[in-house]
């Protein structure tokens, strides 16, 4: 199973190349990330988890293939799903498809820790945490 | 009448001091008119004026109050309406609001032209612009 | 007299029409405003005044005028000076050029409250932030 | 040999954990990139070559890990070199160093393919863009 979250291409998500500037993809695998957490917990789920609980997921290692270029007027689908939930790591996987015309523009994973920030020394992931984002683990079947 | 656009305030929207940073701000405006062409003419309205009509809408003035801050976790709701439909610019009033608890946290206009981007130049503003707008002006008993 | 601080526009700083985005103009400004603060004081002048003396510069105001485009290749002197040192507020004078050729491209000005940022309330300009602005107050004789 | 441009990591650089966002390092890698051109050739040597000559650098494959956080008040060296300059594509390395104390934050690659801007396809890497970064290849010896 997996998560999606569209959102629209701003346009100020340009570059002067008048394509989404590459980072910008990394943006938008963040978003869809943040949306996981409203949607399934609530509005304040990832900010409370960050200021009450002092938990954070910062990215330990990131990665994306571009393969078409996304445009102004464009809507991008951001699809979250999980290649490997570890002890105290978490490994997404993100691909952000054009809508219309649908085509695969980027896919990547990002290494999330997870820490505690007080400290910022890695923690195991929260048995909460691990319930939300269960169904999002791929099987093997699905590869 | 106005029209509304709500997003969350997003994880990279705050600075250094925990809110959102003041020129984001105009940003949300820049959405909530971004939104206001999507929703009323299709995804792709905006950006075939600019590419294959050639008009722009650039910013000669901008201005805001800002009242209270936005935090990650927050929601904004970006209402847009109209001070003044000219015949050769136009007057937009954003007022931002927190959803929950409501609140009013910024308040500004941003006075665009309408311009042949080829030449840079201002052009009277199209009519099926102002037919799309009209009901946003406020009038005169809704000051 | 005035602080000037020189940047070039970036690849990601233009939008679809290929100008810079009117909201990184007020971007523009506090960039020069942070380097005030790195030039004067130095390099965590203005972090340690935020974590550590909890005080902080929240816009309350901001207007600017946009009179020429930025493009990607130019770069942009901001000129900051002060047109107001208040007992607990200041308000910056900033004016964006292009360098080559030179042109004004945007004039502005930000109201910004000193507050203490764990109760968020206004209290007196620190002298020594008085001390370091002084100098770019605006006289009578150079309006 | 490598190509190194400083910057100071921005107010608004950072997300709700007080990190720099980790997109952001990405946006790093690309500064470093642009400043390479201008130092190099000249101010608008990157934007000439898009909008004259039609050549554009977009990114098809980045990744980078991220070992550090950096934080506002710190100066964020990014530090370029070559691992491969082959005939339609470059890849870069980029490195993040926080200059004081001095320690390595991130570290990545981007591999560009130089295309045709208007047809979109990938053509030779011009002879002028090859003497210009041929020094930055990294030699074997210096692995």
């Amino acid at each position: 199973m997996s998560f999606v979250f569209s959102t629209p291409v701003r346009f100020a998500d340009v570059d002067h190349a008048g394509i989404v500037y590459y980072p910008r993809f990394f943006h938008l695998f963040h978003l869809a990330f943040e949306e996981l957490w409203r949607t399934r917990i609530g509005p304040r789920a990832y900010s409370e988890l960050i200021d009450r609980d002092r938990i954070g997921f910062p990215s330990v290692r990131a990665e994306c293939e571009f393969k078409l270029p996304l445009r102004f007027g464009d809507t991008a689908e951001i699809e979250v799903s999980i290649t490997r939930l570890g002890a105290k790591s978490i490994t997404f996987r993100y691909r952000v498809y054009r809508s219309e015309p649908r085509a695969l523009c980027a896919e990547g994973t990002v290494v999330c820790a997870v820490v505690d920030l007080a400290r910022f020394v890695a923690i195991a992931v929260p048995d909460r945490v691990v319930a939300m984002l269960d169904d999002l683990v791929e099987k093997p079947s699905s590869i």
